[in-house]
């Protein structure tokens, strides 16, 4: 067998695993942009978010009350009222001796003072406050300047994707923007004869294009930027011209990837230059996955990845295949978020390819994860993955599994 | 005691279901409007998705083959070979007995066909094919008409959150756009003589805003549209006055809740106004939360929903009232998703309020999942926050827990 024959057969039947690293393994970061804080949900750091100043920036009451100094809280004690510290109106003498100065949560401790009395604690009398208190708890309703962070320590890493809370924190530190990864632009692009859009009148042995719509929002979920194509019937030439019309960093083809006569995306491809890196991949639902890189060089070259026209296979392969890429291409883990949980079903044996099935999940009220299989797997069934929200893992050659085994799964983000 | 004073009185200290079912009372869904099925990822149905076509509308071949009468495939049966049938491209006439026709994956199976023989198992010579079967798997390699979804079938219902999987879902019932709820708008405003957007110079007393871009971001999720008004110092005539110039279905405030001298929100808005709901509530982190309605008539107004200016509490009390509220102006489901999982550290006997504290999350090797409380629950920290991935709830009273005792737990959706 010559070299080629080889490299030819060893892209067939690839493991998930395989397959995943051929396709990560060009990707990488495309590009980095400066975006204000307030439009960057949902991207990737390019860059850490180090803090250049103590939070709090000082020493701060954490209720209302009052700030005197521990050493003066005897029985009886009345204080003379010094003044008063604000949120954003710090009192700008040290409190001495037998002073009490009125503070307010979140406002300075003024020089000096080391413990603030709730002010259920305080009753005053004109000039005068007499503060009485239970218990001491150091550190004395004071939350010490930089408790929250401190000047100089990285609050978030580069290739962290900004959600809600990551971004509370870059605006506490004062970023009021933020270097990201470019956003992929995605271009998703189906095709077959029998495929006709929602609204459209389809003939008998037509169907309702779906996967693109659920492939666009996932792309727009994971960090990308999607863009439907127009579908395009099996012909090559039009599929082709398709391509090569269309802008964008990743191409997802839906349809026509198995080896029948009418699949015909791939030799399309190929009249554009595609190099092909994987060919079949031996998990269930996708089989016919495939991937290449259309003007591929030694590093890189535009990634294509081939998605099953089934719409299970395709979604499945979505996040084994097409998340990851995602997060590789903007600089963010590429890994699998996988958990664990145990059987509420049991299961046969299963067959040489990975297989991951679509699953109900829910935690029991002993806080173990339990999950069901459900009993159709077939790869057509749209339904069926409607009312999923996990991915079970049953390995290649997996033995028959009982009713509390456990396995692995993958969460789905359903809305 | 007065009616009056009653009424005011159980305003204070509300429980949070007391306090939810207050905010609730009054929210209904804000109005529907029809967008099209590539913009309604994250929009609430507003109408049920019923499907008006069998899916598939004919009985499809599950993979690429012969379609043949099953009758007679007998040993060393020879057929010949009628035509073709391809996804939407089907064979016209009946199988006539002891004819094959070669049919690919998800193409329609011809009226007299009832076993599709895999390709694998054919051997092709000229206008004949020689098909042998191992086993006669029922239906046949057929998916029957109907099998994902009947004509009829109700496949979304109204309040149905739009994500990837339903998306798709309606995009095969042939769907081109839903009826959603309109998504309320939400303003957003921040309030403190210490707070400086981002990217200012702050005083030494001063700190950076950061709770608006989190809340901000939280709404977008959650459907709703946001708007961030411009931080407004301590100062009532400034707030009330940016209060009615905004555009909001939805005002929520941030800081100024407390019952400080500098609290200065809810006074602004009773200038408006304000009928208050609730004055407090008993939970941590978050006792100064409120809620109250501007242009109230009997069944109606503008909610507002003022949240306390620490970030954390901000942060725990958007999940416990602004995302039920979200829900309730969309026509979604308020309930909050709580599930179950067992501590990994012990905790104290909580207090008198209902407590949620910050927690990281974890499946462990046996499915469970065991949750540990981060040690500092201040509610001004926002390091803590951005590491956990859900609250733990502890109730009121509740007794000291120990390792491995099953805790309530609410999942942030982190990204």
């Amino acid at each position: 067998m010559g070299d080629d024959d080889l490299s030819r057969k060893t892209l067939k039947n690839l493991t998930v695993d395989e397959a995943r690293g051929r396709m990560l393994a060009g990707a990488a970061r495309l590009g980095v942009e400066e975006v204000p804080l307030a439009k960057a949900l949902g991207r990737v750091l390019a860059a850490p978010v180090v803090a250049d100043r103590d939070q709090p920036p000082f020493a701060a009451s954490a209720m209302d009350g009052w700030a005197i100094r521990r050493a003066d809280l005897v029985p009886g004690a009345r204080f003379q009222i010094a003044g008063e510290s604000a949120a954003g109106q710090a009192y700008g003498r040290p409190v001495e001796a037998g002073q009490a100065v009125r503070i307010f949560t979140g406002a300075p401790v003024p020089r000096g003072a080391d413990l603030v009395v709730i002010q259920e604690n305080a009753t005053r009398d004109g000039d005068t406050v007499a503060l009485t208190i239970d218990r001491d708890p150091p550190p004395g309703n004071i939350r010490p300047a930089g408790g929250d962070f401190r000047s100089g320590d990285v609050l978030l890493t580069e290739g962290a994707r900004l959600d809600a809370w990551r971004l509370a924190l870059a605006a506490a530190a004062g970023w009021p923007n933020l270097d990201v990864a470019v956003r992929p632009r995605v271009a998703i692009l189906a095709t077959g004869d029998e495929l006709v859009p929602p609204g459209y009148v389809p003939a008998p042995d037509q169907i309702f294009e779906s996967g693109s719509f659920a492939l666009a929002a996932l792309v727009e979920a994971w960090g990308g930027q999607a863009t439907r194509l127009k579908a395009q019937a099996d012909d090559r030439d039009a599929i082709a011209r398709a391509v090569a019309e269309a802008q964008f960093d990743l191409l997802v083809t839906v349809g026509g990837a198995s080896v029948g006569d009418h699949d015909l995306v791939k030799p399309a491809l190929q009249t554009l230059g595609l190099d092909l890196r994987v060919q079949t991949v031996a998990v269930r639902p996708g089989k016919p996955t495939w991937f290449g890189v259309l003007e591929a060089d030694g590093v890189g070259g535009r990634p294509v990845l081939g998605l099953p026209g089934n719409p299970a296979s395709a979604l499945v392969c979505a996040e084994l295949f097409l998340r990851p890429l995602l997060a590789a291409l903007t600089g963010a883990d590429p890994g699998l978020a996988i958990e664990t949980g145990v059987l509420a079903a049991p299961l046969p044996a299963n067959g040489p390819r990975e297989h991951w099935m679509r699953a109900a999940r829910a935690v029991d009220p002993d806080g173990r994860v339990r999950v069901t299989p459900f009993s159709d797997q077939d790869s057509s069934l749209i339904g069926v993955f409607s009312r999923a929200d996990c991915l079970v893992l049953r390995p290649a050659g997996a033995a028959a599994a009982d009713v509390g085994d456990v396995v692995q799964l993958l969460p789905l983000a359903r809305g």
